[in-house]
């Protein structure tokens, strides 16, 4: 039947879905909880609630519910951006002559540009649902900056985007879509934060950093009235959210009658490609189905292939909860890439925990060799790829060239994040043939691990 | 029904328009031909066939046939980037507190970020199968040029884009998609043709024009083996391209058993706006339907509403044959105004005899006007839109508020014809409060006006 397939299978609205889905249900090893890095005791409630909304945290912790239903108000909000087209790749398909089949979930046909407009409408939509009237955050590249602004104005918030300086300063079109939206923006670091007068005492002119911009994020959280902290990556909730890419695609292939023998998704914080493989995963753990799933990374930043599975902390500043995941240390300094997005020292623990368990297999790509896919894409399938989502794009294609030269006909789906039409300056790189990759040595992955904190449940002794 | 009406409207491939719609069949006066500037005869298919390719010259002069199939070849491209969706902007009524319904064709779903791809598809089609191996172009804000890329890139065509030196340099990401999609940028004035050497001797250092631009696409189509030369707007050929654009919106609308009352759109050379209406219009001029028809277009580039209908060159170099068409004058210097498509001297010969006749109005909006509309429409739909599709938002937005100051149920379907992403140099003027509207003077006019050729067929003396 593969021939009846349409180029894009768009959902109707009755048939998009109305739950979210919480693999953590079915999986049988957990992963450990938070642990408070002063207390070095596990997170309570109480400890998250003056930075998290308690919607949020109750996601966080939940457990045992398979489905979370996501709220009409939210719903109407996914209704303008969503359903996202489940794309067959006819074209790359006849130009890599596979046998194979391959799909892309494309998250990028909104102004955010990717898949981070779902758990920033999510967040958005419970912060003003518990009144309160601001929310703030951080941002590197952009992305997720711009999602939340978006968010923001359509649930009448205010947002404060604590955006590094750097970034802001390169990518003065990010900021100004995100200045549309009527959000704040901030170079980071600022003067508006003890965190950030702190910064700038010490290293005047610094052109900051996440971890940075973080803290300052999180202290005018903690230190303003009505307002949360929200992030847009690594927890739970954050990949519940992003679950409805894994429930859209699902429900658009079962309606087709396909199955998927392989899903591949680009992996930084983990927030998309946890929701991609969601409930398929689930469904896997139950024994129902043997797909294999790919995390993919980039070599320069290879926290799942290269990593250790410790407890670190979220942020480079050291201010957040102890998480265990796979971490190349939260001082791990990743050389110049340009996936942004990719860019992140650690790794979702639920992510993590089935990495572990062995639920899911982990590659790491060099740059120029995802260039190269890029720009393949874009030409036959006619999308210009994120930088973070054409890692996804390198691996499909080499599964599928590997279909051809064993002449298997698998069905390959991959999750196609986002658009890169503020990547321009790193294409342009690329096609003035400029581009280098960058692989740590381990003399460089020894440095970062020395960051890692050597903290009681680091040491056995919890 | 109209609650039941979703958010998008995606048509099924089996339901995406086999036809395109060829308003000319049903116009009782057609614009008179072209004129050749040096003969002051009608253009010959002959004089266009060493510039065009020949199946386009075949469309551009077929005025009897309603329904033009559209190849197999070029519906399997459209399959990649089509159908758009047809949106209800439920946020946007609501925000307005109107009675009225609001509908918008969204084009910009597409990495060309516009509706130009429609044409750009079935040129690079038709060139193809004549068996040439290159096409070229010109482009100023890039969109066209984007655009082509993308089409050469797919049926396998080299193409030389003539970008105007001051766009190229001022839009470097533009120009590095437009590179990635493998074509040519030649910033002109350049030393690769005639027309450009002779420029550049006597303005070295200008930063070119899009009528220079033309002149040096043309020269290099004309003087090369197997290229023909490929027009972005204006001509009946590529109106025809566009009439996707109104037929699946007008598929898409009985679907659902709604019929639109004012049609809107943004009017820079007509492509978009005739397209649009083209199916519309078709059973206007039959008595079908009453439909109210509104081309907008900026005050500071007004060839509707204070232009002449006469016949003028189509670009500022003199370069092509003559149109009968609402003009400012092939000289008149548009005042600078960010909506880089809408600054047209003149209009498509189409639109201009339709708008002469009685059977459509136009309004003339000012800048600051549209970006306040822009960054309305954004924060409630979501989709940060072009400068020139905004022109279309500002019309609708008041036509909506005179719905309801008048209590009226009107239905109004306006066309979005693409994004704002390389448009945020314009956003960030009028989010700094910086910008300024632009009206030319009757001084200014008349300057334009004095361009206009003393030829014989203005004289009346042919």
């Amino acid at each position: 039947m593969a021939t009846e397939i349409p180029y894009k299978i768009y959902l109707s609205e009755e048939e998009m879905p109305k739950y979210w889905y919480n693999v953590k249900a079915h999986m049988k090893t957990q992963h450990p909880p938070f642990i408070h890095p002063a207390t070095q005791k596990p997170c309570t409630k109480e400890d998250l609630r003056a930075v998290f909304c308690d919607e949020c945290i109750d996601q966080e912790l939940n457990r045992t519910d398979e489905q979370i239903e996501i709220p009409e108000g939210i719903r109407s909000f996914y209704k303008m951006f969503r359903p996202s087209p489940l794309v067959r790749a006819y074209c790359l398909e006849r130009l890599l002559d596979t046998p194979a089949q391959i799909y892309y979930k494309f998250e990028g046909n909104n102004t955010s540009g990717s898949h981070k407009l779902n758990s920033a409408a999510a967040q958005a939509y419970y912060a003003k649902k518990q009144g309160l009237t601001s929310i703030t955050t951080e941002t590197g590249a952009g992305q997720w900056g711009t999602a939340l602004s978006m968010a923001a104005a359509y649930y009448g918030l205010h947002l404060d985007v604590y955006m590094v300086k750097v970034s802001a300063e390169q990518k003065p079109y990010r900021r100004e879509v995100i200045r549309t939206y009527g959000a704040n923006v901030i170079p980071s670091p600022s003067d508006t934060t003890e965190a950030g007068r702190k910064i700038l005492a010490e290293h005047p002119g610094t052109g900051g950093s996440l971890g940075c911009a973080i803290s300052e994020a999180v202290e005018k959280a903690a230190s303003t009235p009505a307002c949360r902290y929200v992030l847009g990556s690594v927890l739970d909730h954050v990949l519940l959210h992003q679950s409805v890419i894994g429930c859209e695609s699902k429900i658009a292939l079962e309606k087709y009658g396909v199955q998927p023998d392989i899903i591949i998704g680009c992996a930084g914080g983990g927030s998309n490609f946890g929701g991609l493989i969601a409930p398929f995963m689930g469904e896997r753990l139950e024994g129902k189905n043997d797909i294999e799933f790919v995390a993919v990374e980039p070599a320069s930043c290879p926290s799942l292939t290269r990593g250790k599975f410790v407890y670190d902390f979220c942020d480079s500043a050291r201010t957040t909860p102890l998480a265990k995941m796979y971490t190349l240390g939260c001082g791990f300094m990743p050389s110049p890439n340009h996936a942004g997005g990719l860019r992140y020292h650690g790794m979702s623990p639920v992510v993590s925990q089935l990495y572990h368990d062995g639920y899911l297999r982990a590659v790491s790509v060099e740059q120029t060799a995802v260039f190269e896919a890029a720009v393949q894409f874009a030409r036959c399938e006619g999308i210009l790829p994120a930088p973070e989502s054409a890692h996804a794009i390198r691996a499909a294609v080499d599964e599928a060239l590997k279909c051809r030269r064993e002449g298997k006909k698998k069905v390959i789906l991959f999750g196609l994040t986002g658009t890169g039409y503020f990547d321009l300056a790193a294409y342009k790189q690329f096609n003035d043939g400029a581009m280098a990759d960058y692989i740590p040595t381990d003399d460089d992955l020894r440095k970062g691990f020395e960051t890692i904190p050597k903290c009681a449940v680091n040491e056995g002794l919890l």
